[in-house]
């Protein structure tokens, strides 16, 4: 059975360096056996790499383009959080996932497939969770999209 | 004392098939004793029942009922969440409000009545639950109303 | 070591009685470990004291102080919460932070360092928490900001 790691090497995925956040808060916390993200944008070397709206600057497919990044960000973060020992991590529980719209941008569940794929390429069954999807009128740094991953990990 | 599915009755609520997702995940999942589902539109029948937005297509009034509606679909998955025996469910703990909202709307507490009042009456002291309360710009699918839901269940 | 009574003293803050919600639900519950709070609006002597857009009637210094007045209202929760003894409360966990947003606005984080801010001062490392940022369109009552606060108590 492959391992996540090689999972993500099969998969292309390198881990970036987790990001920071840009306010007075924590990428991520654990409560009880819950691992929460912070919200997780669209960070590639440093910069937002989707800065618009869905619906304007971008269409569906760069949309979708831009929660699998999110999601590679909260990968990196929950890598952390597990201190870098996968085999703790029990499954991804709740992505929240928050669109940066244009009026009129219906694409949503579209869009945050981008994100749940990954988890469910990443993690097999154990990446299967629950969803909420919402259009934002101004999105934080103006990035295209922001998600949060809830995970369960081991006692 | 009256179960739950006796009340339902009397209040004239045939639950219907649980809704599916939009999108690669799943309507609800159990994570410690918490049920929390995906987020939950007004669905009737295979369709939306009230598309667009509260304050242009809709009042509070229609809005009351698209919360309504979205409380009944999202009490269908909670009860196969519990294997159909609502003796497992503790309380509702939480309820996420998202309405639709055309510009200087600003009665989302009186359309999320709809969802809230709903519980009170289903389950008396155990459907009192916490609120969040947000006006969204573009939903998905033009829904009028989406809400989470949040329930205790037994260990 | 200061008690938290004495550190919201030293900090200036009188805890107001703690506001009740504008819906049929509760400002705040238990579930396992965790305290959620509803959404908590800058209540001020029963009135919004922050009432408009962060961007248009307001800029970044009173969105900063309209979340700040969320976060005492949020702790004047957790002090009922914890039934006045601090010494419960493990540790803030998650703010979900909601900014009235006037188009192109993008100071969010800023804004919402108000309550993070609030909280790191009065619990030291146990304010420590994770957030969510976002920009809302129509916020119920007008509110310039709304927070929801998590945090972990004893068993």
């Amino acid at each position: 059975m492959m391992t996540t790691d090689q999972r993500l090497i099969e998969l292309g995925i390198e881990l970036p360096h987790p990001p920071q956040g840009v306010g007075a808060y924590v990428p991520w916390i654990r409560t009880g056996n819950l691992i929460i993200t912070s919200g997780q944008l669209p960070w590639k070397n440093g910069e937002i790499a989707y800065a618009g709206k869905c619906g304007k600057e971008f269409q569906i497919v760069e949309g979708y383009q831009a929660a699998r990044l999110c999601a590679v960000n909260a990968l990196a973060q929950l890598k952390q959080a597990v201190g870098h020992d996968w085999t703790q991590l029990v499954r991804i529980v709740r992505v929240e996932g928050y669109v940066h719209t244009a009026p009129g941008f219906r694409g949503h569940p579209d869009v945050l497939n981008g994100a749940s794929e990954l988890f469910n390429r990443v993690f097999g069954d154990a990446g299967i969770h629950v969803r909420v999807a919402l259009g934002i009128d101004e999105m934080p740094l103006n990035a295209a999209v922001q998600i949060v991953v809830w995970a369960e990990v081991k006692s």
